[in-house]
Formats: structure tokens, C-alpha cells, sequence
């Protein structure tokens, strides 16, 4: 089936692309929409990937699935969060996801704690009131020092103890297996075949 | 698997357990919870769902369902909604259901716009900021007077032009096939399978 993502990022696109084998991802922009930008006035991430999901299906009347995600750290309590993309920009222009990074390892500067996890809330808003959703994480700890090329965003710092690396270090194919993304897009892609739009074989 | 479901309406343990042949479900009292009461002070039916299924899941640490549901009246802007239970209580004791389908058929003569959704959310909480739900509905019209003997509720006075009955004139496994429980609970138990916590067949 066709169904619209809500975002403008390709990387999510780029992503998303290969967990949904069995359908064909558009971006707004594909359709006409070459920005679309609703308010994102959610306090936690499903509120955010709700409030993108069901704009879009008001606006062009299909089947849309949104994202929302972030990196939430234990010792400040779940902070960046949903703010993860804006975080320390204070209204102004974004970071670049390398500054974010240096600007969180020297908030945790002497802290021992260095919890976290990367969340993902995708939703697929397919009907008046009618919906899905799966929210998944990825645990990790905050590492001393950037590590790795792979992924982007908060990658290069989110250290993996049970593999050894950070998620930057990952191949694609890994990352897709274990990520918040890439779990929370399994379960979605096996929820859409309940719909009857997913893979004939 | 075993999970708890976060309620105490056995009308509606009753309806879940066939949709999910494959699980135990147990309700808080199996458990030694007599009264399970989270304050349901969500603004929609997902967030009481999910205030339920979380406060549960972190009461026992075992996968919990919340369903929260409710019918939704057009001309009345989508109430009672997420008061469904308690509507026309005033904050006092709940109406019995036939006092409440007096009510809403009274509050409803004259008005020629009859369209109406019963809207069930489930959520489903497995670990820590890990769930998934499904919201799902069954449209439509309030019937001019009860009829039926079966389901519970709103189900009188709900009629479906499609099948030429009101919902409590539906066999309970009809009901079951259709009903915006049923839908919901059938795409639950199929997300299930994807925890690889599914039958095994």
C-alpha cells in the first residue's frame, strides 16, 4: 500500500524505507506538500507522532505514519527528550547534531549515572479516530567522547555495552535490527498486515 | 503469556478473553489488587488507557492491557466520550445503563443528525516506555428507541444501518467480529505476535 510519512528529514525517510519492504513511503513533499510543518505542541513523544499523523491524514485524506523520537537521559531526567532536536538552539537556529553532542557530554561532565535510552513513537493514523501505534526504546550510556560515522544525530555518544559500541558504530543493517527506530518499525510493519495492506505472498 | 488487564469490569474481561485465545488474562484481583482505581484524568481515551496500563505494569512489573472506550455522539460534539461511564452522574453515584440511554436519547429528540462511533482504545505496556496500542471504532446512528437484549451499555440504543440492528441485537460473536473492541482486540492479538509472546503453533 501507499501511505505518507510525516517529516521532512530524509534520514528518517532513508531509514524507514527498508523496514516497510512491502510499501511504498512518501514524503509530503511528494505529494504536493513542500512544507509541512504542523505545530508540535505535544508534552511526550506520542502526543508529537499524533498530532503529525492525523494533521497529515486531515490534509491529504490517506493513510499517514509519523515518528516522533529523542534521547532521554536518567540523570537529567529524561531530558533532551522530545526537545532532543532542538536541544540547546534556545529558540534560535538548530544545532548541528555535532554541537548538541558536545553541549550534552559536558552537561554530564563528573556525572557517574550515564543511563539513557532512545525512544521512537511511530503512529499510523488510518481513519476518523482509528489508529495505531508502538513506542520502542534503545538502551544505552552516555559514552566519555563521539565514537563512529554510522547513524546520525545523538549516535556518535550513545554507547552500547552489550555489543561494544556505540550506535554510530553500527552497520545499517544493525542498527535497523536493534534500534528504538528499527524495532518500533517491525512491530508497525506486522500491525499494517492487520490492516490488509501489507505483503501478498 | 499471562498479562493483567487494568480493569474491574468483568462485562469487559468477559468480551476480551475469546479475542485473545492464546493468553491468560487476569484481572488486578487475581493478583491481590481489590481495587484497581488509577486516576483516569486523561483528556482522551488513549491517555486514560495509557494511564491505566502504565500504572499497572509499574504496580506488578508484569505486561499489562488497558482498554478505555466510550460512544461518541456528533451533535453533541463527540460526548459523552470519554464520560460514557459517567455520564449524567453529576460526580454522584453512576447512572445505571438504561437511565443513561434515557438520557441520551432525551437529550438527542428533535435532532435529526444521529451519527454516532463507540471508540475503543487498547494499550498495551511491556517495559519501561515500551507499549503499543490500537484505537478502533463502530460507527452508527442513534436508533430512536432501545432494542436488544445482549452486549451492555450504550449497545440499545446504538443502530447499525449496515446490518439493520442496534448493537445489543448482535450475537455475541458477531458483536465480537465487528464491534470497535472486537477490531481493536483482534489487531492487539496479532501485535502480540510480534513480542513473540503469540500462540505456538
Amino acid at each position: 500500500m501507499r501511505f505518507v510519512v510525516a517529516t521532512n528529514n530524509l534520514h528518517k525517510i532513508v531509514e524507514l524505507k527498508p523496514l516497510f519492504p512491502c510499501h511504498e513511503l512518501l514524503m509530503p513533499s511528494d505529494l504536493g506538500i513542500n512544507e509541512f510543518c504542523p505545530e508540535e505542541n505535544g508534552k511526550t513523544f506520542f502526543e508529537n507522532a499524533y498530532i503529525k499523523a492525523r494533521s497529515l491524514y486531515e490534509l491529504l485524506g490517506i493513510p499517514s505514519m509519523a515518528d516522533d523520537s529523542g534521547l532521554c537521559v536518567e540523570a537529567l531526567g529524561g531530558k533532551p527528550g522530545i526537545g532532543s532536536a532542538r536541544y540547546g538552539s534556545n529558540g534560535k537556529e538548530l544545532l548541528a547534531a555535532s554541537e548538541k553532542n558536545s553541549l550534552l557530554l559536558s552537561e554530564l561532565a563528573g556525572v557517574s549515572n550515564r543511563n539513557c535510552a532512545f525512544v521512537c513513537c511511530l503512529v499510523f493514523y488510518y481513519g476518523k479516530q482509528r489508529f495505531m501505534c508502538v513506542q520502542e526504546t534503545l538502551e544505552g550510556e552516555i559514552a566519555g567522547s563521539p565514537s563512529g560515522k554510522g547513524g546520525f544525530g545523538y549516535d556518535p555518544i550513545v554507547y552500547l555495552p552489550q555489543y561494544g559500541k556505540t550506535v554510530a558504530e553500527l552497520s545499517a543493517d544493525e542498527k535497523n535490527r536493534i534500534s528504538h527506530r528499527g524495532k518500533a518499525a517491525q512491530r508497525m510493519a506486522t500491525m499494517l498486515a492487520t490492516l490488509s495492506l501489507g505483503c501478498r505472498d
